[in-house]
């Protein structure tokens, strides 16, 4: 009589998992403005504020990026109706991901124009790398044919869940290709990274069918 | 059957969106204690911890503003009805600058009474600009007769969106004029800064019609 | 038609409020853990860490004591039925107080055993003092019978409200006076301070009325 | 008329002792990459990264650890129907052991490979006998035969009840043993401990007999 029906009760799970992911991302995103320190040395105010443009560069791709990864945690959700006993653990490893963020960002923002900034630069990306893999680990598990009762509401076939893998798999190949380009060139690999928050800001072509 | 209907998903998302804001300003309005720093230097620690008052007025400024920027934040989605694929956008630009604030209000407690006071306060003047017209920015978009379905509860030309335009209007306007009074004095920019939060937490004229 | 009822807009107002506050005092009772430093200069690790007891005493009174006003805010708010222009208000200064807390346990926890220890003590009572004081004006306010519709559940006058008046007017005095307990021996004052932490764990007497 | 049934009411008491608790495990969680460090020293970035592997050690465990902590938390308060007096704190309790991992994690970070390794993984495997403790303590409470009306939805010697009381002791018998292996090998000790997060990742038995 008190015992919540299936259907809430899985309604519920899938809130809490989902807040607590939310609490994760809104931290880890504000955490960030730790590490814009007060600049040192001698000379004006203004110029040395602005010797610290490296740190702001980082912090603006870190928050776009840890925004946008928000945004896709969000809309992955969406699709989501009930969870079961790995969900968590796999969303858990997503969340390790977003949550080291500010320590690469820290360590661009130390490094970059120093020596060291390609090794500084190839650690940033490589963590979105991570999270880019640890997406699709979520996004395959969640929708794979195999779990019973599945755990989207979509079937594992429907178009929008197609279009979800290819615009999924797409993320660790993009963000591997900038991560390589440190080698060559740190500062373009950073400023690639910064265009690809941008470019995922808007929305994917899928959506038009949608409408 | 297990879909949910269009506007239950419609409050999903806009009560995630909001939850997820107010995640971002609770956290940063916690975060700045951590500028409030452990006196240095020699002498009674009474003493020190009185010299110490441009920390106090920074803390209790940004403290305040953010507040009334959360309790403007939270008006605002209350006639926010749906959210599209630029909403949450535009309102990660908002939440970009409340999140960087605990970087200026550090600046200010560092820097005031210093050389570099002025740049320090415009500055912390400047984030607040920026976040005003963020506001104005979200507003403009969410209430733009352009829209289809509208994202707001009202129509785009209700007494109260216009009150509401109005209101935001003036937000920018008196940040760049307090921004730009460092110019002429930081400390009395800064005391306007604290005014104005004050100032605005008074309620706007128009609730009086509306009672 | 879309526009919810003024019961559920006036639940959701307060759901909003109560959430930010809960925000507001898990990051603080979270962030004091920053407070608990790596010990320096020399010796055994384990001794070191012993000889850092005033900040675990610190620590320990700070997050019951954040704990017992996020419990007593939680009891409050269940009598509260709607939001108007000031609560949020009055919120927003109980906050400032909740949320400056890390600031004088960090404070405490370095001045404790040393010169200054009556000013750490005393600015650290003071802020209880400013809580329970701050408290005090939110309570009156919301049970005030000059509200009209009423903010509370309940009418001003019943038994439950004027409970409540006794218990939080013994707040601001029992503080004040653990407060100046400092200016005779500051480490009595601060058990004093830990005793009211547990002390406060316990339920009012009325409790027993109700039930 | 306004006010709430009781059953609503216990709802929403629960629901916001869960949700607090969850604030409090995602900033925990999140404020443990503040404890990873720039590296100091000169040589090679890459090398001086490497160096910092107990850093990543200890983040990774804690990381873990606290997370199946949350799922665990999650768990038992799905069989929770109400809130007493004492729950909250019994849960405070908890929350204090969680929202401490922080300062174990920055000790092990600091001294693994160092003079005082056995005291610093002995005090985070401390933290987590406290933790497994307060967890029993929580649980024992919630599903005591003495509560009137029960606290949980299932009664006191319900199978499921059963289960988690023998899951439950294991816990703080098994970090207990690790931590007395500090004594005999650190590392091995911690590496045991990271053994362990990995190995609650996996469901318990019980599950099968549900599915």
């Amino acid at each position: 009589m008190n015992a919540p029906t299936l259907k809430e009760r899985d309604e519920k799970e899938t809130a809490r998992l989902e807040a607590f992911s939310d609490g994760v991302f809104a931290i880890a995103v504000t955490l960030l403005v730790l590490e814009l320190k007060l600049p040192e040395g001698t000379g004006g105010l203004g110029r040395r504020l602005l010797e610290q443009w490296p740190s702001y560069a980082a912090y603006v791709t870190s928050f776009a990026t840890i925004g946008i990864m928000w945004l896709n945690h969000h809309r992955l959700f969406t699709l989501v109706r009930r969870v079961d006993h790995w969900l968590p653990v796999l969303n858990g490893m997503l969340l390790l991901g977003v949550s080291v963020v500010p320590f690469p960002t820290n360590l661009v923002a130390a490094y970059l124009g120093h020596p060291g900034e390609r090794v500084a630069v190839s650690v940033y990306g490589g963590t979105f790398v991570y999270i880019a893999i640890a997406f699709n680990a979520l996004w395959r598990y969640a929708s794979s044919r195999h779990r019973h009762p599945p755990l989207l509401r979509l079937p594992h076939d429907a178009p929008e869940v197609i279009a979800v893998h290819q615009q999924y798999l797409f993320g660790p190949t993009i963000y591997l290709a900038a991560t390589l380009l440190t080698f060559w060139h740190a500062r373009i690999a950073l400023a690639v990274m910064m265009g690809l928050a941008v470019f995922f800001l808007f929305p994917p072509r899928r959506k038009k069918a949608e409408g």
